[in-house]
């Protein structure tokens, strides 16, 4: 096997962990150096590629590129730009191929969810016919936790973690309220499709807090949730609901989406919280306090999962060891051995069985009456959240770090994306 | 000075360190059995002291105590509570006095801010004049940093560093992302009349993060701040902006009272985050997210200043030392001694000049032209959020404690409310 430089490229939204990833592509890349030459990284992804923006990680200092393990965002930029079908689109995989062979890459190194692992089989595929054969592999990542064939994705463990210990907060501080003041918390979690980080809330049942959760899978049922929620207030006196970003209600609609106006006449799409609150305080008068969480959820480092950072180098680190080995069109994944203790292992899986499939919650995570989680979910994803990793602080700041990020040399002419 | 049970009190919102204080309080008069007897605490704040709903604190363990230092929230519940004036209302204070009689109170220690400070001062008046005299001290807490005669109130501190954090992590994401995805985003914080928790967020300015804070105490000029954000977005490829919950229009309405409505035809009030967010699509086209961290701010415990978590003890502690000199009608202050290295002590407050009395962000502390901090306000908040003083944790969450709060039995006829 000759010496190839490689290309790492960031896609899609980030995470709190997916410089973890990075981190563990570039050491262990830097530890083979007699057959990876330098490691490049994409601009702001896989525009980068094509553009041939594509960044020195070898100007980067190893304590800078240590720091990646503790820096939430995408170091390098992300992207969030899917490649088009092959039929009316050879020319972007040309390009990329073109780009590659500039530089002399033969490893590609693709993190991201569902749509750039549909990607990096493409180009595995490709670079063959195209007859500049790269290998592809790709590095999972999604807060999502959609992807096939892992147990988890690297970046789900420390949001799941983050919206457990945020709701526990604010409930305990609504509980301490209620008497005279706030009953209702509303916390408004990400989660278009699958209600896996809504779920997380579901792990503070056991200490006795009363959640109820709006999945996206469960069609939004006003009078049945109204009763729950009044009947926890009557219970324990206050009551927190983590409603999913994508919960719908029966016709489909987006509880999100109501199309609201403010005073400046614009139309604007309010949040779920919002909604949700305003219906309790119609329907039983509660006060109540509302938050969505946002981007603080998947950009929240200071609170990351030790297991999914693991899980996150662990993953950077195999991808490069994978193309070591050969592989190609592969990615690595984490296979669970058992709950508790938790132990898993690196496994690996075919691109071609990845790419389109998407993971749903299993029907028996969610509890009968679709306001919680079931003890399988529980143990599923108590694992997940275990252990921290705090970054370290200089003036009360974490520090993250911000690298050089110094350019290539142009070889190719401009390209049109 | 004859051995005296004491009742300590939480009041109004609750912050991540006011049980901080609570364990303060409690530890110090535990280590004077020979002039306190019992600590009280009233269950629900003044609520409880005037329903005669009183806990017993003996009956919590010296771990159980000590771990009210790392647990967010009002152990013994709070209140949203203020005693009426006594002209219209001495039978409150005739009934607060009784109580003190019936279980034998020399010692009044109450947790709150401004409102609450006034209280106190009142009980201090007035248990003199009405034959049950009480020592009545105030120990300062909220988050929102607005008592006068001290350097700052604790609580505040933690909600500093979680803005300032939270901040910081969101738009190192957003910058991930700009090139083909979110160019905005917008977080909305507490504060309904002082910049303070905003005032945060512009510690990151010095780590070249394009932060445009709306302060409640600038009218909003919605063209200079849409040219603000504009040329951020420019020069940098992405914008962050932190906005006040209480930020007006120059007519004096709340920018969050924008009376939308949703599908269900409700009138509710909407953020400010989404207003703002909306006029910046609106004017430039730019894509946004945005998230409001309403009770997850103060309540963050996880993430809490070591050196607000330590005043919070300290005043605590010295209510407790003040009581035991024979101070009445006083509250424990911070005062600075110097920014850097950070040294502070503890000094004393006639509750005469704290009750009433709102301090608002000095004009220095704002940037010229609105959006940003001065260096004389970096000085002053850097100190407050220095230092991490991580909760232990079990199974991936926080040990936040809770108390078993048992009951003292009621020797007084009830009281209507």
């Amino acid at each position: 096997m000759s010496k190839k430089n490689a290309l790492y490229a960031q896609s899609g939204g980030v995470t709190a962990v997916i410089n973890a990833s990075a981190c563990g592509v570039i050491e262990t890349a830097r530890k083979h150096k007699d057959k990876i030459g330098t490691v490049f990284a994409g601009r702001n992804g896989i525009i980068g590629a094509l553009g041939e923006d594509l960044i020195d990680t070898s100007k980067e200092s190893d304590a800078d590129i240590a720091a990646l393990r503790f820096t939430p965002s995408g170091a390098f930029g992300s992207a969030r730009y899917k490649l088009k079908g092959l039929e009316d689109n050879d020319r972007e995989y040309e390009r990329l191929i073109a780009v590659f062979k500039a530089h002399d890459i033969g490893y590609f190194f693709y993190n991201g969810g569902g749509d750039s692992a549909d990607t990096c089989y493409k180009v595995s595929q490709l670079s063959q016919t195209l007859g500049y054969p790269v290998q592809a592999i790709h590095v999972p990542k999604t807060i999502d936790n959609d992807l096939p064939l892992t147990d988890c994705c690297p970046g789900f463990g420390s949001v799941a973690k983050y919206i457990a210990i945020s709701t526990l907060e604010a409930s305990l501080d609504v509980r301490s309220m209620a008497k005279t003041s706030t009953q209702i918390f509303v916390l408004e979690v990400m989660g278009r499709h699958a209600g896996w980080i809504a779920a997380a809330a579901g792990l503070l049942a056991e200490q006795g807090i009363p959640v109820v959760i709006l999945f996206p899978e469960i069609p939004f049922d006003q009078a049945k949730f109204l009763a729950k929620v009044d009947a926890n207030v009557r219970k324990f006196g206050y009551c927190t609901v983590v409603v999913s970003e994508g919960v719908r209600l029966a016709d489909g609609k987006f509880l999100a989406e109501q199309g609201t106006k403010d005073a400046f006449g614009h139309v604007h799409l309010g949040g779920a919280a919002p909604v949700i609150a305003n219906l309790i305080k119609e329907a039983h008068g509660f006060k109540f306090h509302w938050a969505v969480a946002n981007y603080l959820q998947r950009a929240a480092r200071h609170l990351a999962s030790k297991t999914d950072v693991k899980h996150a180098y662990d993953v950077g680190r195999a991808a490069v060891q994978l193309a070591l080995k050969g592989h190609n069109s592969v990615m690595p994944t984490i296979e669970r051995v058992s709950d508790a203790p938790y132990k898993y292992k690196i496994g690996m899986a075919d691109l071609k069985n990845v790419a389109n499939v998407e993971k749903f919650m299993p029907k028996n995570f969610i509890s009968r009456d679709g306001f919680g989680i079931t003890e399988a979910c529980r143990r599923y994803l108590t694992p997940l959240i275990q252990g921290e990793d705090y970054p370290h602080y200089a003036n009360g700041l974490p520090r993250y770090v911000t690298l050089k990020n110094v350019s290539v040399k142009k070889k190719l002419p401009p390209f049109a994306i």
